[in-house]
């Protein structure tokens, strides 16, 4: 009954075909999609697939899977929430997050980070294993009530996650790419600098003024870029090389080994550091 | 009018008397102790000083606020509501959390990670700088609706933090502490090395199965002990060398540059691994 899908977005004309398709509207339609999204999920550690569909301002459906990273502290871990807002921050280009589904009951962490979108109390959720049989919309605000967020910290004007930021980060000299060995990378090394740069000028960075980005390269010289997004809460923020991976997921990038080279740029004093810990996530 | 006090627990006796002298209950008394659970905080990036006070069935008062690394992801962080955790789970002798006062909402994360209490959606919590003047207690469920949780994923049986943990781990051979140069560690030695498998062995990881324990010792020979302690989200969970620095800091520590020494303790093939992180954090 319920195709699946492997995609990680669907465009506004398809979704609305899709609903009307099965005379429902658009926000009707997400749950349906929960299992396309559970798919997509990459749990070798737990083997708890959690799903996430998101409806965005422009139309577009949006989705995520959790993934998780056998070696590595469970802080590494992308939940299928954290996904969906990264692939959305991504690709969305400025488009709000209007409705979510998401297979279980979003955990605290994923509450917060969710935060870290402007206006987001609104946003309408539904938790599709709830115990009743048709679970209805919900505002953000009913699962985290009171929160903590971005406004007790931040004045209104700085951007938030999913609004244009500009960090001013260049180069202060060469990147020294001279461990990177493939001719491929030699080639396209500029390209790859290039792309962590930018990547880290779109950096979410307000609580520490310390941006940063990652490039990762694949075996066919594709480049897939990742921007660090801090939450208001810490803990809870966004690693550059985790978003670097939804990026590559998203592209349809299939395994981690045809990933060959990374770049991480990020301030050269700065009071939060990755580099080392992209280093043990890249290794 | 709310003298200072630089303790981060609290007898019951003296608990008690301090709240009849002001004619108050002791849990009444917890928000007058929320300044000086600020004080203990150590936030050197935010300066953002949060504290928490909470009141333990065996009628002590635990505190906690929140601590800072620069240079470090800020995932290393720690919050007051997760310090007090760690300091009733380590010394708490299994008593329960009944009330806690916190001096501000507590982030999406602490909210996740008190779920780790057996029943704590019946713990009473207050947050003490909301706009009605004397705010008051609530139950934690009332913060966290519809929580995702360790029963979504464990048996009942399965010991929770505060539950008495026994993980089966012993070394396998003689841990090489040759890059330990300092006498005095030498001395100590099978004194940490003992620390740190103890703290392991009450490391609570049912999820990955791969408990964890560190153990620091400073430059007069003390030596503080960490277990690691996993959350049901897995983002949450706190790290072991984190939980030995409470203990540091718990015991009056002082400046982390006391400390001379660090042992840690995990699964020689662990799905989680917590070594490289650790050596982050302590570098
Ligand atoms: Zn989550
Ligand atoms: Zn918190």
């Amino acid at each position: 009954m319920n195709e699946q899908i492997s995609t990680y977005i669907i465009s506004a004309s398809e979704a609305k075909s899709m609903a009307e398709s099965k005379g429902l509207t658009v926000p009707q339609l997400l749950p349906s999609l929960i299992k396309s999204a559970q798919h997509l999920a990459r749990p070798p550690i737990s083997d708890f697939r959690v799903g996430s569909v998101g409806l965005a301002s422009d139309g577009r459906i949006f989705f995520g899977g959790n993934v998780e990273f056998p070696g590595l502290p469970l802080h590494h871990s992308i939940h299928a929430e954290q996904f969906l807002i990264t692939n959305l921050a991504a690709h969305g280009g400025g488009s709000k997050l209007l409705y979510i589904a998401v297979s279980a009951a979003p955990c605290g962490h994923c509450r917060q980070f969710l935060q870290e979108l402007r206006g987001v109390s609104d946003t309408q959720i539904v938790i599709t294993d709830q115990p009743q049989e048709n679970p209805n919309y919900n505002p953000i605000s009913s699962i985290l009530p009171n929160p903590f967020g971005p406004l007790d910290l931040l004045d209104r004007e700085t951007p938030l996650i999913l609004e244009k930021h500009d960090n001013q980060l260049t180069f202060k000299g060469n990147l020294d790419l001279s461990n990177v060995s493939t001719e491929l990378v030699k080639r396209d090394e500029e390209e790859l600098k290039k792309a962590a740069l930018v990547a880290a000028r779109g950096s979410h960075a307000p609580y520490s003024g310390c941006p940063s980005g990652v490039a990762l390269m694949d075996c066919e010289g594709q480049v897939y870029k990742g921007s660090y997004m801090e939450s208001a809460a810490y803990n809870p923020s966004m690693m550059p090389v985790q978003a670097a991976l939804v990026a590559y997921m998203v592209a349809g990038g299939g395994g981690y080994e045809r990933i060959v080279a990374a770049v991480m740029v990020e301030k050269e004093v700065a009071m939060v550091r990755q580099e080392e810990t992209a280093s043990l996530a890249i290794a």
